[in-house]
């Protein structure tokens, strides 16, 4: 059902940032709009919300019976069948709600495409709404902390279990498979994203996304893990060492161990998201490794597995209670191995951080065969 | 790697639509043309292609070595880093290509606040790709081909699997999680889409997501199923009986079963999408149920599970030999029950059709407890 509070706040928000409407797509935006949580496809179906708090769904007939119950009773549903194509329903519903010619968001859940073939049969002037929902989001509440505090605790089992369970002689494919198990153990029912499992040189690449190689003995293994548990998501990395570590290894760990550390550290009253990523990577570029990590240190989340603050280069905003965050620094070394290790971090009302992960961040090594 | 056919059709194509160039995001058209197989997120990737068959890489570092990878040699990587965004790189790209100002298209697997950011820093006409690469897509080789009937032969033995497996009392759920491990045992890797268990009153929602419901005795069960094979997916629906039908249940599936046959033989040359559709309308419509089918009867399928051709009511455009999709009529009972039966189609080079699928379609029973 639509939360009127946060439907509320939303045309507040809309008002002022002089926008007449915001079209949302199937996205985390729309989920927290209105509970629904549904995947974009090429059948165009969402919500629009007017600056006066007034909505209509685009509703593919074919999803009628989900998009009303989701959205319950609101003004106008704008129908459509497969054969008549969206453009008409969509118009119609602007005409309803007196959004023809006026400045329309569009968000991160629609496709150019759509909003293109918008713009080809209507009057509309076509605005930019990826960051409109950043100041509702991005605060979360105190039932929205709760959840994010458990989906950690049950990602942080997930880690232990692999601990348990990681030897060489496994492909990576071999851990990636019992990780839906491992989080089904802990009490979580849906991932957030694919799980990375980045063996040896493979951990060079942030987001690898293979699964073929076999793990050996005195590999470095990277492991970024999700779950998502009533709509909210833990992200958590730590990485793991197959027997001993080499020198250089133990060098590379621990200085991303202290640079993680930094960050979190640095979550302090007043404290920007450029100031936790300039902590973190200031003990890597100390260290000599700053060619060796070139993103940022971290990302919000909530509903979405990366949502508004980021922890970045370039964002003075200061933080705010109730932002919820990764400092995930890493150090990737091409042809050799990657080393990457993440927390998350609630902001708490005095602007300290408050970690929601738990399992071990010493250099931890599973047992060699 | 870029498949310089590929891109060397698809210019040609650019050239007689009046485009001056495409670009792609992460979809499946990209797959198509480079073989790259990602998914979109926050981080602006894909590849320009202009209708000279130049080439540049929207590359952020962090994807760097995989688009590497996936693109080899072309003349520009614009690459981009977190913290600067990635408007910059795009117009630089631009440049290198003499598309300043230009018409360029943007396909599916770009987000519409990606190209509003782009269209809010630089001189461009945005134009709507979403169909640019049909004519190339929808013709499947002989390679495609061969791969869409191992896809199509490995999802037939999981039906065979599920008709042994499923028994009430079961969750949908406890049936949903078999389905993967059923398509590897058929040698399937990878779903191409969630699998659909819509048991009882929940098959009369045709892409109903839920998951909770204990399977009863005679209830009547729409499995619809895809896996992606080397790429190529296969989507096929059957729907299963717990014991006995009731009368009306066996009315309902035996005018399905009809009206999808009926759809399959009209693929005669010369045949367009909408005489496909209403041949398999036409069951429905003549039996009195022409109220509870309100979708078209099919999609094509290839590297997306949806794509070129579309059979639908106004797609008046002939069948084309190496078109490939599904012929999927359906009766949705809302509070009651559902019935689907999928087959995907093949397009021979006589015009007739070849179906891919062959697991049973006569009214099909499980064991009722």
């Amino acid at each position: 059902m639509i939360r009127e509070n946060r439907l509320k706040k939303l045309a507040h928000e809309l008002s002022s940032l002089g926008f007449d409407g915001i079209y949302l797509g199937p996205s985390t935006d729309l989920e927290y709009i209105s509970g629904l949580d549904t995947h974009p496809d090429e059948r165009v179906r969402g919500l629009m919300i007017s600056k006066d708090a007034q909505c209509f769904a685009m509703t593919p007939l074919l999803y009628k019976e989900e998009m009303q119950n989701a959205f319950g009773d609101i003004p106008f549903y704008a129908e459509w069948n497969d054969h008549e194509g969206f453009t008409d329903a969509f118009r119609l519903g602007c005409e309803k709600l007196g959004l023809v010619g006026k400045k329309i968001a569009f968000n991160d859940g629609v496709r150019a495409v759509d909003m293109l073939a918008i713009r080809d049969t209507m009057d509309i002037q076509l605005c930019n709404g990826l960051k409109v929902l950043d100041p509702l989001r991005s605060r979360k509440d105190e039932d929205e902390l709760d959840l994010l505090r458990e989906a950690s605790g049950m990602v942080d089992k997930v880690v232990y279990k692999l601990i348990d369970f990681i030897r060489p002689g496994m492909t990576e494919r071999d851990i990636m498979k019992m990780i839906p198990q491992f989080f089904e153990e802990a009490g979580c029912y849906e991932m957030s994203f694919g799980p990375i499992v980045a063996s040896g040189p493979n951990g060079s690449m942030p987001h690898y996304s293979g699964d073929k190689r076999v793990i050996e003995k005195n590999d470095v293994i990277i492991l970024d893990l999700g779950g998502r548990h009533n709509g909210y998501c833990s992200d958590t990395t730590r990485t793991l060492f197959v027997g001993a570590p080499t020198d250089e290894q133990k060098k590379v760990y621990e200085t991303v161990r202290r640079a993680q550390a930094a960050g979190e550290a640095a979550v302090r009253p007043g404290a920007t998201g450029q100031d936790v990523d300039r902590a973190a990577r200031k003990v890597i570029v100390d260290a000599g490794y700053g060619d060796f990590f070139f993103n940022r240190v971290g990302h919000g989340i909530g509903l979405a597995v990366h949502e508004s603050p980021f922890i970045i280069e370039g964002n003075d905003k200061p933080l705010e209670p109730g932002n919820v965050f990764s400092v995930e620094p890493g150090i990737y070394l091409p042809g050799k191995f990657g080393v990457r290790i993440e927390n998350l971090v609630a902001v708490r009302p005095d602007g300290t951080g408050e970690a929601l992960n738990h399992s071990p961040r010493e250099l931890t090594a599973v047992k060699n065969g």
